[in-house]
């Protein structure tokens, strides 16, 4: 949606807010630390993020690239930089086009920094103000784009005074603008005379001041002091700690307090944070603050990416339950979710793996031949591995973004169980019926309804016991299973889609968010046998017996998954706990 | 569906079936009978109807109406004859679209009989014999169509020998027909060994034989003999009690018994009767056959028309449920339920209300006056009549096309409470938590299920009392809400389309098929509130104080719809009981 909206709304609730601004990286490990660290971030709950365009020289499409991710695989509105320079109007208009292909409806309109210390000079073709850049957006795409653009509370530049420059920003908003985001900002002062100033010119919409926090010597010496003026006891207090990291550190967390504490005492609502691509002071900061965050409720049981093209999104197959970004980033390309479903697309769509979305898998300092083993030759090793990190001991497995989730709680020790029987689970959930929607640990959606769910359970298993296996599913009337190895040899009693979650709410439809459905589900398994090699399997030499015992795995095991549709009486667990004893899975040496 | 679809599957599972031909009647009294006629049939669940070609000058027009109605008013899958008579190729093609364009999808195709007793003659610029038309048909629709064929198990004309005209019915099979229906038979035993002698020219589709009931002296003289070898004994039987009406009727049924029976013995799965528009013999029959007839299951709550365009409708507004037909006939137009939902579509459409779907609300021989009173001048006589409708001894009100549904079974003591207290009730249904989809009363779907509702009762009251009764339902946190009058006055706390009938069924998606929604209920209210006037209030004369009192409340009263979201403990009922009787609805006189 638009950040002027949310802005509009926090300051009628009367929420204070705050947002982040990251730069891109000049190097491809930059580039994946700073995805990591952009969504540990996001658990502060920004109200937007912003990602500057790659002036002096950086790729333009990393720019793109980055604030296209964020917006469409996590749920944080992203704002785009986008300035004139070296730019014609035409690849502006490229540009302006490919940001809203992939749902991104915020922008920050500027002219641009002189390129290597000269002058700044205009694209022959392009744009030579900043309310140029605002009115062709607006003339090119109506009310599509939330327009923010930079104010400088202090002078700007030699060519115009403080009143020439106050008159600039009018036309920007005059041109179409709707929130403004000023330059850095530490005397509180001049940023309160600044506002009063704006209004008095009828400038009204929202002004967010910029915040640098003091993150390191380097950064203050080299940006801060040049870019605003400094209250003097902030430039000793620095000066005097010059050599002391912490101590620096120390005192931006303070400063930063005391300025945010400042601005909310003068009714400001919100602040722009310059982070900088650094996480500490900002972090430290906000968790000595404690601001009333934004709720953490669950619209769905799964997060919605910020972007607009997926507002109506509201079912997804269960089977990327735990690798969320590689499923959005298969069906990122998809034109619409009609009806908010993805139903309607199945046929031509989930796109490749993208690598971004595969490399996401593990933490970082994650060391997989530690968690996984250093040579392990036997099924009884990789069945160890499936159980400790069902135990809580190892952190990942290839197939889980994250830990456990919260709601396999109660399920772990069935899971630990089944899986030092042979039965690789890879993704579970257990009935529910009927619990009330603010359940904290199986509840999503508004106030007053009732969730529900149909047991879930999906393992990867030995070919010799499947016979077995599906002879006694078989013998259950309740249950729908499909099973399928790498090969995609399929076995299935369900060719439907199944609902497996929904949630009904007061005068609204019925929601049912996750679903169980055979055609995504050969689309998964292609993901999920091929996570084996490419997650576990390489970390081991090419001839080692290791790399060789998972090879036989991935070409001989089968990935089943089974539903328990009695959602009322149903007991999957004990189903499978008396099948996994009886079968002997775990005997099946691949 | 294909009608060879559902007689494939019929002979698949063992079942024995029948079908019913009628034709265009020759006056509109005669048409009002026959829609009538042919809904009481359906109840006998025929497998399929056909409604034959107006040849011999009635207008060709009607017949497509007839099967356009019924295909997508009720649920009985019709085939419209077509015959080569008097159509050029294009006007043929025209009939086609038209015929496709209306969800039917089976065609009789028949060359015609001669008009006004000549020699047949081809239209110059159309098709000379059935076969062309068939493979005409096949050439312009592909397989969309089932395409049925007559034959002659007797010689048929004299201008071809019975051998021809064994070759001519193996040409239109192999130009693309799927199925063969008999000309009248009498003698079995000529059908049978028709039947074999179809099987050794390599005939291989299913042979259904027609047969004529003797409906009377005048259509078996007229018609049958003429038409068909009749065995002596079934002369002789016929002529000796020609005088005798309800013997002659009494033996029609006793010999099509006979002629079925006969029929099954020799493995011959289902029969096509020619009913001549009449129903006491055919049904009279079939009750005394007593055969096992199709299942009576609802897959959703309401029955889907037949209408291949309707295949995937699956949600209602809850409002016509009622008045089904009405709201079949004013979506007949739309060209598409797109993902099974009406949902899309609603803006622009809901068309105008259809002649023939709102007179059918009365039952035939239905005395308005003697049901609604002669001459009422006050209140408490409407409420009286609908009190007395509640009761079960009123037979009809305006707003119902059939009597009170069962499962308001046990909520007609608190409607008939509610409609005494000035609360005049139109539809309503209980709540219910998770009944089995078996359950006789409320329930719907497959087997294995389990269905919900929300409890709904919608009634049009007095406007005096409406701030009372809104300021007690604002005080119910699970009731949502809608009151609007004539005019379009309209309060309500809910703007979001609510389901209030959901199913949910193992391995498959969560149905939803009727719900409540706010822009649908403003179309609703139009027709709800025109039938006082129209059914009611045109039963009296122009200036009598009775007319006077119905336009008084439909000037001034409220359309009130709500519901208790609370589905698992909420009781509407004990509510509205309350009240109702704290508000004193009844003491406001219109």
């Amino acid at each position: 949606m638009k950040i002027i909206e949310k802005v509009q709304s926090a300051i009628a609730a009367g929420r204070s807010f705050y947002s982040f601004e990251y730069f891109p990286p000049k190097t491809e490990p930059g580039l994946n630390n700073l995805y990591a660290r952009i969504e540990r971030m996001g658990q502060w709950h920004p109200l937007f993020v912003t990602i500057t365009w790659g002036a002096g020289g950086s790729s333009t499409d990393l720019s793109f690239d980055i604030a296209k991710n964020i917006q469409n695989l996590t749920g944080m509105e992203t704002m785009m930089h986008l300035t004139c320079s070296r730019l014609s109007r035409r690849e502006i208009g490229d540009v302006l086009q490919a940001t809203r292909q992939r749902g991104i409806q915020n922008i920050m309109a500027l002219r641009g920094d002189a390129a290597g210390g000269g002058a700044w000079q205009p694209h022959p073709e392009g744009f030579r103000f900043a309310t140029d850049l605002v009115r062709f957006i607006r003339e090119s795409h109506g009310d599509y784009f939330g327009i923010a653009v930079a104010a400088y509370p202090e002078r700007h530049c030699k060519e115009a005074t403080y009143a020439q420059e106050l008159g600039f920003l009018k036309e920007k908003i005059d041109a179409g603008a709707d929130l403004v985001i000023t330059q850095l900002v530490y005397d509180i002062d001049i940023f309160l005379r600044f506002v009063d100033e704006c209004r008095q010119i009828g400038i009204t919409c929202p002004i967010i001041p910029g915040l640098l926090p003091i993150h390191n010597y380097r950064s203050f010496t080299k940006i801060a002091r040049f870019a605003a003026s400094i209250p003097a006891k902030i430039v000793e207090r620095v000066e005097a700690n010059k050599d002391d990291d912490e101590a620096i550190k120390a005192y931006g967390v303070s400063l930063l307090i005391e300025q945010i504490a400042c601005l909310q005492a003068a009714k400001v609502p919100g602040v722009h944070l310059y982070t900088l691509n650094l996480e500490a002071v900002v972090t430290q900061a906000l968790e000595q603050l404690r601001l009333p965050v934004q709720s953490d409720e669950k619209p769905l049981p799964w997060e919605r990416p910020a972007s607009v093209r997926r507002s109506h999104e509201d079912v997804r197959p269960i089977f990327w339950a735990n690798r969320p970004k590689s499923y959005l980033a298969r069906t990122m390309g998809w034109d619409e979710f009609p009806n908010g479903r993805w139903g309607d697309s199945r046929s031509p769509a989930f796109g490749d793996q993208d690598a971004f979305a595969l490399e996401q898998a593990l933490p970082s300092h994650f060391d997989p031949r530690r968690a996984w083993g250093e040579a392990p030759t036997t099924f009884q090793d990789i069945m160890d591995v499936f159980v400790s990190f069902c135990a809580g001991e190892t952190p990942a497995i290839p197939w889980y973004d994250s830990p456990l989730a919260r709601e396999s709680g109660p399920l772990r020790e069935p899971l630990m169980l089944l899986n030092s029987r042979g039965f690789l689970t890879i993704n579970s959930q257990p009935r529910v019926n009927g619990a009330p929607s603010g359940d904290p640990a199986v509840g999503w959606g508004g106030p007053h309804g009732r969730v529900y769910q149909k047991a879930y359970l999906e393992f990867f298993l030995p070919a010799p016991v499947l016979p077995a296996l599906l002879a006694a599913l078989e013998a259950q009337p309740s249950f729908s299973y499909h099973a399928v190895n790498t090969h995609g040899d399929s076995i299935s009693n369900c060719p439907h889609v199944n609902a497996v979650t929904w949630g009904v709410f007061p005068g609204r439809e019925i929601i049912q968010p996750t679903v169980v459905d055979p055609v995504s589900f050969m689309v998964w398994k292609d993901e999920a046998f091929a996570l084996w090699k490419r997650l576990w399997g390489a970390i081991y030499d090419e001839d080692s017996p290791s790399r060789a015992l998972i090879q036989r795995i991935y070409d001989t095991f089968y990935l089943v998954n089974v539903v328990d549709n009695d959602y009322v009486d149903g007991d999957l667990w004990a189903t499978f706990t008396a099948l996994s004893a009886s079968l002997g899975a775990h005997r099946c040496e691949p």
